[in-house]
């Protein structure tokens, strides 16, 4: 591996356990500096397993049950309700968060950025950049603009004019952020553009992927609430406004004038159309397309989406109807 | 707000009348230099409110109008058949674009461009652009492609060799136009890449948005026609001809040697196959998957796309079997 | 046309017949330089004509065929099977193959490009780039990442830490590769990044298309095998293993830890699942959504996909039904 270790430190499995407030079971006499897959761990390596349906609602087969006992890693961490294996293990209450807690401990890459601005990154008049954020090669940050403590932004990011980025936000690669909004009027022989000069306020602790574009309001800002995450392609019109620790997958395209609820989730290539009210919660299956209100906490698919049961049925009676 | 205003002349309610050949109903001593939003617009700054419906078909509701009826701003533009409200008003035609033409005035921040090529620029041998275009923070121009007068780039934009852009477009951050057409044969062993070097032409008044990619035509260029509007990661394969002032939203995706007519609407997510014709004024629904031929004047949805009136009762026919 | 030719030599129609190991049938005096479409090419020019079904599976029209026989083309490359025209022309297994054996030759811009790397690109600490391989304009290839002999960066590409490309690649312009895979735990407060170190791991001559996304794995390294062609704004989530000359038309998006067999061929805007896997030439149809596993050589077509006839026999009753 080829990455500048967040922390060097070692760890004793009675460590771990403290530092995770688990329970440890059995013991091990090495020391860990490392989190790795299970089906590739040593014996100084430390694993996970979950025994809990995954994001899409699959539990874990047979197959992967027998991975973990077959695992070679020194130090398993699983889920309370896990059948114990015969390795030295820990317990803990949610294993892929314990996993995670260690491996930013160890091996977060992140870690290993400097604060700092490239030098070949663009700066115009007036933006301010926190002396603990990076700001990579070739970025662009946009006059009046402003970048949070221990923010990074990757190569090339481009921030319009009138971006601001709370603390602790990660921007990768490509993304644009406060590219005008897409408002026109027909003046009988072309397109007038609306200016759009409202900006981009994005909270703190938001990850925006690759090659993203988040357009500017067009009097007030486009929001992204705090703690947002977005995958890689994702599309945000303008006005828009993105509650907390909102859900973005891949691909997902939000129309101008949006609202979305805290907690809401986008699965992939779904989308918004404009003018409209995601509730807080609410799931959004891939590839569906909301073209009317979501209320709070419902689940919906299908283009239009609707209620994820009608969807199903919809399907199933189709399926049906095609096979007689 | 944070923006250089392209104009800092105010205006009287009157002055504004006659800009906008408008009728004045009320008084104000006020005078203006400010279009904002409706709901937070005091009273020297104008606002404006539509009595048609949007985009989407949709009627103001009765909010909208309580908003109208309630907004503090000092002048409204309305239109001609909209209820007059209490408030100083102008009534124009079309007051969407009323508001467009005094926001130009005042607050566009395309008018705060210099004219000139970022140092960061690479324009290369033989490349030309126009002494009035701007050029961002690390743009590429190409060997022998020209950009036009009045052209604005922004940051990280790359034209490839052999692109030409008429005057007056407007290219967002991060989008790529003249790369590698997506043309392959395979050899039994390897897919072999058919040179593409066609390049790209693109008319007068184009106006393409953040990370979208144009690619290179094969012999001949592709083509966009005068007066387009791309919003953004819209992808246009090689070949195609794109007419005149056709409306792509967000992440539409044409495919290679597809034929666009002129004032075709593309709305969110929709894309057409390739070699196919989509005549002029059609509508593609959000979503639609075009995959044969589209008469000129046509509104079509679904995947693959039907005439809308045939998908709207498609689906009412699924959803009633669903419930049965 | 403006490209700098791949060879200036001109060739004879025997000569070209030799290097096609093709039948040439009639005579030209004229020497050849260059391939050209069927409608503009010139007596001093190469066309061809294909009397094979497209990629979508459409016979050449009666259209195309008038198109071959009014060629002014100096001589034309068809099938075998092809009904031949009365000008000269050489018949060979594959006239597509065959056509861009000639324009590789004649004109290829990629030849074009001196190896080197361009001043304002980015190469950071143990990167190793190919004496041999282009980097352009404003390219980052970070820490420990290689970039193999002969390979093609276009401009403002972006190599994170740890991204390895084998030989004869070619990257379009804005492409990220080995951005932060998409991988979050919950800790009751906000969402926890798990750290992504395995980097992405690329065959030999894949090409990838612009404003591509392909994430950086969590532990191992996400894979695309050698010959894979992918178009534009395609996205690859992390711990994918992509096979061989796997085919990715715009806009296609892979979540996480999908396994894709060798020679798939994905059409545009399609997707599909995380944690599942699509066999060896599968076909999956424009904006098919894959949801569960698809055997080798099956087609699916639909959302969520299915076997491509039953998709069919779906559609067809449902418009039935509509109908009545």
């Amino acid at each position: 591996m080829t990455f500048t270790p967040a922390s060097a430190k070692t760890l004793t499995a009675d460590e771990i356990s403290s530092m995770l407030a688990g329970e440890l079971c059995g013991s091990s006499d090495a020391v860990f500096g490392q989190v790795q897959d299970l089906k590739v761990a040593q014996a100084n390596e430390v694993a996970f397993f979950s025994s809990k349906p995954n994001e899409m609602g699959q539990h874990p087969s047979d197959d992967d049950f027998q991975a973990m006992h077959g695992s070679k890693a020194g130090l398993l961490l699983i889920d309370k309700k896990c059948p114990p294996p015969s390795q030295c293990h820990i317990k803990v209450e949610n294993s892929g968060l314990a996993a995670t807690i260690m491996a930013q401990f160890w091996q977060s890459r992140r870690a290993a950025f400097t604060a700092g601005i490239h030098p070949s990154a663009v700066i115009e008049d007036g933006a301010q950049v926190a002396a603990s954020a990076y700001v990579g090669p070739n970025c662009v940050v946009g006059k009046n603009s402003t970048v949070g403590a221990d923010c990074i932004l990757y190569a090339n990011v481009v921030l319009y004019d009138n971006v601001h980025l709370g603390d602790a936000c990660v921007i990768q690669a490509n993304t644009t952020i406060g590219s005008d909004g897409f408002g026109y009027s027909w003046d009988g022989q072309q397109h007038q553009h609306m200016p759009q000069i409202g900006g981009v306020r994005i909270g703190r602790g938001v990850e925006i992927g690759a090659n993203c574009c988040i357009d500017a309001g067009t009097f007030e800002a486009t929001e992204i609430g705090d703690g947002c995450i977005f995958d890689n392609l994702v599309h945000i019109g303008h006005n828009s406004k993105i509650g907390r620790f909102v859900i973005m997958c891949g691909q997902v395209g939000i129309s101008g004038s949006a609202t979305i609820g805290d907690g809401a989730l986008f699965a992939g290539k779904s989308g918004a159309a404009g003018h409209l009210h995601v509730g807080a919660q609410a799931r959004i299956a891939a590839c569906a397309a909301v073209m009317s209100d979501v209320e709070a906490g419902q689940t919906v698919a299908g283009q239009p989406a609707v209620e994820i049961k009608l969807h199903q049925r919809m399907m199933a009676t189709i399926r049906r109807n095609a096979r007689r």
